[in-house]
């Protein structure tokens, strides 16, 4: 029996140990978001460390300083780095993922106690952080103790970066990779982070790609303070007047962007992209069932895939500086700021996206005739992230997969961003590969938060499966 | 000597006594929409009473209720009605008046603490009422001590009206009017109400007419809950791009209302009309002044009072449901509701109004092509109100003008609404003259609220110059 093999058979086995430790994760409440807490998050970063430390891995804490939370200056909770083996024969895997999770109150709607995990007779094991990120983060950490009690070789070098603040922007994380990328860092050769999803609920995939998002405040100043309708109304130009005349240029009601030129830096089509799409495990039918309401734009389900992972898109999110309260209010709103943003893909440069909307922008005021003021104002421009599927270290995975699973994976992307998996990639050169282990339908940021004991189980070979292909790969042979 | 000019002689004597009145009403923070200043109001309602029941008045106390201001459960302060002379031979004016004031904090940027008056060497008095409407509501009362402590003749038989809850929504007030419109208020030949403002700062003026406001929700339902736009971006249809789609449809950015058939109501305007804005003190100069911006749509200041007066107008008032907070943020809302609001003119009619504006918003969503579910909700249709401004009420104020200005008064129109000036014609059957005391540039509702001692003292001439006027005044003379 191969030691992959062995190491399946022995996963199996100890299941039922391996949800009692997500159990006792679960149990820690390491909310960054909320201050009273932080304590909590400190305890389940210490939890991870004196685990692996037991394991014989080398340790080190690092305290990113202090954070301002709502007037409230704490700690900022510690990223624990490790290492994990350091022969000079096997290949150095770095792995990242994040130990605190989102609020979550019984009164939010949970069907039990977010914090204590439930095993559910239709194999759902709920609970805040079963999927995003604790589930993940500890099936690096059976996949290490069970090949050790085993006596099993463990394939790699595993180092890993585990921090506690990714539901809270990763406050003082980039500086931290930054830093240590030619130290701690230092000899890595490929990535693996844990901390996605697949596409549907049955099929596992490789993720290869994130959009970026250029954010742009547009501001319309009219008067130095707010007026007064009856008195002004109709005699004075009003921003919110010329500010949804100007959103309404942005973008149609299907989703089409309006500024010239954002579409000329979309990265064509190869036929290996078009073939992609093929047999990929997602249904219009399943998404208007989760949306509650079909408000679908498009009629065929690759063009709505294309719309959130290869095309650049265009929201709305609100306005700052109106009225917003509920009930009636005749008031002129003084300045206005409308929020919008634009998911970008490759090949689009944020400074490019800015200059167009700016100056499409500055044009479409101009025909207005306003005699407010119009500023736009790019408030952050994070760049979009792309692999390419045929690097060996996404067929490394992909064979796991198959050893695992019994299938090909789907090869996706996602619409949103992971800005950490950029910059890995930026400050180490070396291929990033996310590895989602949890289902489309875990619900991470919701209440009744769940990952299926299937996922779950055979995450934890998967993770294990890949280490193993990676031992065996040659991670130099040319992308195709 | 007449009368008339023996009172004019009493008030320029009485002038310091009258500003230390003034000081001491100013004292009272009667702030209505302060929960903890609650107590304040009242015992200003009873400082009123008082001083008129002193003067042999009868008053009768009415209170309206309970009211809940965010979430306390608090009296509501007394309506004071009042009757002061009792003659068959005399005529009987019904004058109204609020002894609330908006709230003030030295903080907000008062040069002095707002409730204490203080007279500055350029003659204004300054202090949070003063102007509004503390200042007029003294004025009746001084009048008829005037009269009183002389030994005059008091020219009317006068009955008040004066209410602590004007600054929050008369809460209470109309339900009263409607209920004492056969008792309290039987006999009433004509109103009053001192609680608007000249057009400018130096020539006095009678107001005969005012906006009406139909105000709009236009909401957008798309998914179950907030989606983020990083997943769903561009793959559905966004309640926020339908709205500000919408809004863009209503009105252009030089205030023109695109709703077909709303031009349609619209008065005729007469020759006479055209005649009155000849003369009037008004300039662009000092709006754009007031302003700190010179944002004014047209460059005519005939068509800018015909903007605020005559002619209906549209503004965008907010946005319920979006994201309003600084910062960024990358949510697609699910709901969001577009508030607008229309100011109505004659002769609009309300519910005709709301009727195009839906037909309207529902062609115009037809054409975008969502998935998403829209409504209009009209949650106000108040009327306008406007009065012919040869009625003898009017020329009886134009006479007492001319006696206590040496000139004829502007005859001006409000862009605003003051509810109750309906509330009295539709109840009492009788004309309603709107007669301001108070100057453009008092500030109202803002820091270093003042009087001028000249309107101050000259007002005080004036309302008793008015009752003078009506006592001799055919009241069934045919209006021209
Ligand atoms: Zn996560
Ligand atoms: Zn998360
Ligand atoms: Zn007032
Ligand atoms: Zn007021």
């Amino acid at each position: 029996m191969s030691t992959v093999d062995k190491y399946f058979e022995l996963v199996d086995q100890h299941q039922q140990k391996f949800i009692e430790t997500l159990r006792e994760v679960v149990a820690i409440p390491s909310v960054s978001s909320d201050a009273s807490r932080r304590g909590e998050v400190v305890r389940m970063g210490e939890w991870l460390q004196a685990r692996w430390e037991a394991l014989g891995a080398t340790c080190k804490r690092v305290d990113p300083g202090k954070q301002d939370l709502h007037g409230v200056e704490l700690d900022l909770p510690p990223v624990i780095l490790g290492q994990y083996g350091n022969d000079a024969n096997k290949k150095t895997v770095l792995v990242y993922g994040h130990y605190d999770v989102q609020p979550a109150l019984l009164e939010d709607g949970w069907d039990t106690d977010p914090f204590t995990l439930v095993e559910m007779a239709d194999g759902r094991l709920v609970g805040r952080g079963s999927t995003d990120d604790k589930g993940p983060v500890l099936g690096w950490l059976l996949c290490a103790e069970t090949h050790k009690q085993a006596g099993l070789d463990f394939p790699v070098n595993l180092k890993f970066c585990f921090e506690g603040m990714e539901e809270s922007g990763s406050e003082g994380l980039d500086d931290i990779i930054v830093a240590e990328a030619d130290k701690w860092f230092k000899g890595t050769d490929v990535v693996c982070i844990s901390d996605n999803y697949w596409l549907g609920t049955s099929k596992p995939c490789l993720t290869h790609g994130l959009r970026g998002v250029s954010y742009f405040h547009l501001q319309i100043e009219g008067p130095g303070a707010d007026l007064h309708s009856g008195v002004f109304g109709g005699t004075v130009h009003e921003p919110m007047i010329d500010l949804v005349h100007l959103l309404s240029t942005l973008v149609d009601p299907n989703g089409r962007i309006k500024v010239p030129g954002i579409y000329d830096q979309v990265m064509a089509e190869t036929e290996e992209e078009q073939r992609s799409y093929e047999g990929l495990e997602f249904s219009h039918n399943a998404l208007a069932g989760d949306l509650k309401r079909d408000i679908i734009i498009h009629s065929d389900e690759r063009m709505t895939l294309k719309h959130r992972w290869r095309y650049p898109t265009l929201s709305i999110h609100g306005v700052e500086g109106a009225f917003y309260a509920p009930g009636d209010k005749t008031v002129i709103p003084a300045r206005v700021r409308g929020k919008f943003s634009l998911r970008t893909v490759p090949n689009m440069e944020p400074a490019r996206v800015a200059e167009l909307v700016t100056q499409y922008l500055n044009a479409e005021f101009a025909k207005l005739g306003s005699k407010n003021v119009m500023k736009v104002i790019e408030t952050h421009g994070g760049r979009w992230w792309y692999s390419s599927p045929n690097h060996p270290n996404f067929v490394a995975a992909a064979r796991a997969t198959e050893r695992v699973y019994g299938v090909a994976p789907d090869l996706t992307r996602e619409g949103g961003s992971i800005p950490v998996t950029l910059t890995f990639e930026e400050n180490l050169g070396v291929n990033v590969l996310l590895l989602p282990m949890g289902a489309a339908d875990d619900g991470a940021h919701s209440t009744n938060e769940k990952i299926d004991k299937r996922n779950y189980i055979q995450g934890i070979k998967l993770l294990g499966a890949y280490l193993h292909e990676i031992a065996v790969t040659d991670l130099t042979a040319t992308t195709a």
